[in-house]
């Protein structure tokens, strides 16, 4: 394979001055294969508003429901699609190093920009074995750091992070664990996107956060973007309800009930996601009206599902 | 498939009886492929000493790290040889849905006497879909449902067991939250297998557990069948020791070290795990010669290994 | 692996005295999965009438519309279910040396008595990498190679054959060039199984073959079984209007189609396989009569189904 | 997926015309991975000579010896590096429909101009079964049919391929039977490549074919070019001892031993192919002379090589 090198164009200097990414949601065909034209659909309204890189099968995204596979044809799809306007951040981390080697030889060789790699989560590693995981990675091309304790299990310590930033691919840290943590970082000028919506506009003007990778922004990117872009205390509250709605439940179960009460995508659910109840489905559609339904992507009525509107889907 | 209700000839009461389950431990060639011949060895060295079933693939199996088709073969493979004197639990629970569907279907085609499964760890989802997750592959056979939100990141609550408790294929619980929780399900005569080496002597005699999911038993099956078989705080309390060494790291870290410094597996590591520095190698033999060597399994010397020993692998 | 030689207990000379080997065929339900129930009432049947092996997943059993995994844990089931009564030798050739390797590894773990090998079919290779191809497979244990130039494009010569029966694994060839080649080989105490059910009691009889690896004995293993004991020109003359009737388009098209009239397997085809026209199922409803229904396998009255009765799947 | 006929950009009238198409081969490195860095000179030497379209893993290109995995990370990877200035045809055909049409999507899904599709070989069917299998992958973009019953087992019969043609899909038909069938087609309308490298000089001039799908253009592109592009009876018979020493043994074994000769790709041959002898290898360096060095790819002189300098890999 060993071509990563010379082909991948993409500095990790490209991926350092990003400030809106998107944890990009996965559609489905009724029958649980990709909706790839609602895929496209979504991924053009980021592009319109000014997202400015897109993470492809991250937890938002479900590539922990994926085969290895579907999720490389994805990223290569986008990168076929996409690639020019957008930058494709492939998740092709795995707690297995196997999986993620390959998966990170494969994302890079159908042209992904980034890879982002997540600690062992629930087989968990002792430090050495973290650091020894991430460094067969790393030397494959521009690399973001993904660290949730709260789904993995195990936090990622800072001197592994200071460990894994001598190798220049180190693009930069998705940190989840707080805006403390995070001017850890930029005060020794390594580069990081707050991973937590509620807390990211801070993030990036109070503690030196580049930018986020957000879930809300599959919703609103346009706000997402000028929270990324000036200082705007307003518009932060404005948003925290939906955003505090939107992770009431662990993600990805609120914004995929949202996106189908858009109607940007259909109302299929691979399980173990199941949807939102209809008091938080009324709820929503409440939200949607006080920030103002021309911010949200898409441009049909909220609507609020019934029950029997939802195709739950476990053989795909 | 459909086939697994009446082909299947294990009863969940014949789970329900285990009282000495061992996480058997998975060895490797230095390739990185399964040592089947290694593997049938400590197999048979758990019969020997009385251990009643495995678990096949589980967290200390490194499950995680294995293709399913590895996975499965395995399971096949234990129930071809083993599986008249030992039940064999497969691991086939999964974060998907889909692929815990999948195993589970083919581990009760290939003749797994009963189902290991854990909730959507790092994926996470909301209770309605723990459920529903559950009760997708509960109606495939003898079920054990594992908790070890220290992993997973989520605790199964006693209300989702208490739903699950319903369908007579649930065998009982693997529970990792402490005694407190055990006896909360015992008083309401759930099954309950303690998830922890160091609280099982008293979950079983105090807090009305059936038995241990033991690591430790590949270690020591006969001391870890005595705590189970009779009130013995002199042997639990020589034991902690052993098992505060074998947990200080993740396990299966501790367990892989001690398995190859007895030399009864090779030391091939899968990454991201890596063995042990060589002061905790020191410590184990000390430990070996505290308990008694005689009491281990494999019959050569302890061996304090050094580094370049090892083979890590993480191409396989 | 490497366990291979210790463990599996069959050796070649238990599978070069079987007289009478059908090449079972695979059931279905109506999504495309494996009907296990039918499946198992199939093998059953072979066995209540005598039949001494099977082969699992052949060309018959549609190994290659199966995925490796699938193909696996059938031969897993058969043996954990049958393998004290029935020879299970299991078609894990291929025409990828890698692929073929890796699954009969995971064969003969799982327990199955002997390797059926195919040469590289469609991509074919020259002489020496034909041999260096089952050279890569011999060591694992008891294997029959299978010649069917017909179907792979390319003859396996006899020099290959008296090459690789240098190894003691070597248990025979199943061969479909005819019977003057089977002469040839059994001239030079190389076992033989005839692979052609037209010319099989020649074989047998006239030209030293051991037996035959049939088709016909999934409809019809009793009466297969007498032309394999006992010289009997009148039964063989009988059963070739059933036997023309099979192969008049390409095997499993017929078998498929006519155990679904004989109401033991779903009439659910996996596509390329489409079914036999009308004319041709009333063709065979005649030929049921003229022979006995009750030579033939199952219970049912012999069906003359409509065209809406069978289901083609191609995702499964 | 459904998004295949918005998204796909080429037309089938786009494939129609073009007139030489490499099969291309796979260089892989000395543990069996894909060679991308070689691939990527391999596939830009054919763009600099004229190429106009690559076939990426036909049975050149080694299809049948990859994963689904590798092969639709190839497709998406030539797409990505030169979709711009060549066709790119996928080999997702197979002799499972399931196999074809998943693999169809995914290439199309990855932004292959068209598809490569062969009949179901080895297991063979009916030619309803044919017709349908075809039909199966058909709508999902442009298509060209591969009839090579030398390998296959079994001829596209015409009728077959006008049934087909209904379809706008249809793009053509690559064509191993002969010159006298590519009439039959040609003057109905339909669009032929030879698939014979001898024979396409005057399939094209002669009888009406577009083109060739040629093995011989990955070492003398330009002069397949020519041959394509003018009647040329003196350099057809010029090129005519190198077809016929690629030829004597089943492709692409003398393709792989004369790129390694060029030193254009490293020595490594995956199983079941084996290099050629060393008097084939020092024919081949006499061709080469005959011919000229300066119309073959790459730059170093014609190597023979020693039979220790291969390396053969049965795992990867």
């Amino acid at each position: 394979m060993r071509s990563f090198e010379l082909k991948n164009r993409t500095s990790p200097e490209d991926i350092k001055c990003l400030r809106l990414i998107t944890a990009i949601k996965t559609p489905y065909l009724p029958d649980g294969r990709f909706d790839l034209e609602a895929y496209d659909d979504l991924v053009n309204m980021q592009i319109g508003e000014g997202v400015e890189g897109v993470i492809v099968g991250g937890t938002t995204g479900e590539g922990q429901l994926m085969s290895w596979e579907e999720h490389i044809m994805l990223i290569a799809h986008t990168v076929n699609c996409f690639g020019g306007k957008i930058k494709v951040i492939g998740n092709t981390g795995s707690n297995s190093t196997r999986e993620a080697i390959h998966a990170t030889e494969q994302g890079f060789a159908v042209g992904m920009h980034a890879a982002l790699h997540i600690n062992p989560y629930y087989g968990k590693t002792s430090l050495d074995g973290m650091v020894a995981h991430f460094q067969s990675v790393l030397p494959m091309g521009p690399t973001i750091i993904y660290n949730v304790p709260s789904r993995t299990g195990q936090d990622i310590p800072p001197h592994v992070i200071e460990t894994l930033a001598e190798s220049s691919n180190l693009a930069g840290v998705k940190e989840c664990v707080g805006n403390d943590r995070i001017k850890q970082y930029t005060d020794n000028e390594i580069v990081v996107w707050s991973g937590n919506d509620d807390q990211c506009h801070d993030a990036r003007w109070d503690y030196g956060a580049t930018g986020v990778i957000s879930v809300a922004s599959n919703l609103v990117p346009g706000l997402m973007r000028e929270l990324m872009y000036g200082v705007n205390p307003r518009l932060n509250s404005k948003l925290l309800p939906l955003i505090d709605w939107l992770f009431h439940m662990p993600n990805p179960i609120g914004l995929n009930t949202a996106l189908a009460q858009l109607g940007v995508v259909r109302p299929v659910f691979r399980l173990p996601f199941v949807p939102l109840s209809v008091e938080k489905r009324i709820e929503f559609a409440d939200i949607v009206k006080a920030i103002g339904r021309e911010h949200f992507v898409g441009d049909k009525d909220v609507e609020v599902l019934d029950d029997e509107d939802f195709f739950l889907v476990s053989r795909y």
